[in-house]
């Protein structure tokens, strides 16, 4: 996607660790017309495939979702980060390592709103080392739904995430994917 | 909003606490088309006031101002809460007392995305006593920006935000106005 690759580079800040900023319009400030574009993008990689839900993970996942779920005309669920164990017996839970802030999490969702009718598309902001996606696989799975594709605003392609996903055969897209990230130097790959 | 009392009748649950769960279309699944109605609403009666921002905060509060902000054309920035007290000179910040956690966080925003030239409109899902929006219009007043209006969701009246700030002259308008909030007895406000 051309006008967000523009929109990374004119925008987006390279921070030490392999951190991408993009609080300008996806992460603090968000680009409701811009978003709206990155749902169509979705929509076009994925509307052929039947999808009843789309499932993401708070808190940045949330608005990417909704302005796609918005042009494929279904619902979102998103995930909710915990750090209680006391998981109840409505919930699907799975449990995440993430890398940003060194701790485990749960993410749950309600067993109301996912269920085994369900083909689902997993969006997400960003795709790193994946493990926010494999929670998201672990709980569509534990639900019985399909997952009919994943969704990535911004793939960063040399960290494992993505091609292990794909090597699975995972039928994941990225808007982006950035193979190189140093201040003032931004690669994208050519897809 | 008509719509909204019906969807809170069918889908709303009433928990111990004056708790109204409405998991179904705004805290945990989305509902896209009708949080674009909603958007609607807050436009109507919104739309003379030159908004160049809508606040909120995060985590419920972003898909329905999300959705608003797509209608107003404008950006949307949202609060992020933080127990961390590391607040450094690049945001706002303000402390907010939660009585459904009975804990004190702090929410911020970066200075970057608020400013003295900006006419805002405040957006959140609920409103009880009014800590979470106290909190807004306190990081709203540090950058100088004005504040234009306040939109909220679902308004309980029973507790005192909503009188509160109406008495100190806030422009708020509540989509719907619940009275009473007994399991099989919702009541709704008159407006």
């Amino acid at each position: 996607m051309d006008s967000l690759e523009k929109m990374i580079i004119e925008q987006g800040e390279v921070r030490e660790g392999n951190i991408l900023k993009v609080d300008s319009f996806l992460n603090h400030q968000l680009n409701p017309e811009f978003l709206y574009h990155m749902g169509e993008e979705f929509y076009g990689l994925f509307k052929d495939k039947e999808i009843t839900k789309i499932l993401t993970i708070e808190v940045s996942g949330i608005a990417v979702a909704l302005m796609a779920a918005l042009i494929f005309k279904v619902p979102v669920v998103f995930a909710k980060k915990t750090e209680s164990l006391n998981l109840d017996k409505d919930i699907y839970a799975s449990k995440v390592f993430s890398y940003t802030k060194n701790k485990v999490y749960n993410i749950m969702i309600s067993k109301r709103y996912l269920g085994s009718n369900d083909k689902i598309l997993i969006i997400d902001d960003f795709l790193a080392e994946g493990n926010a996606i494999r929670g998201l696989i672990d709980v569509t799975q534990k639900s019985g739904a399909e997952i009919m594709g994943i969704g990535i605003a911004i793939e960063k392609g040399f960290q494992q995430g993505g091609s292990s996903l794909r090597a699975e055969g995972y039928n994941l897209k990225s808007l982006v994917i950035v193979d190189e990230l140093k201040p003032g130097s931004i690669k994208f790959r050519a897809q």
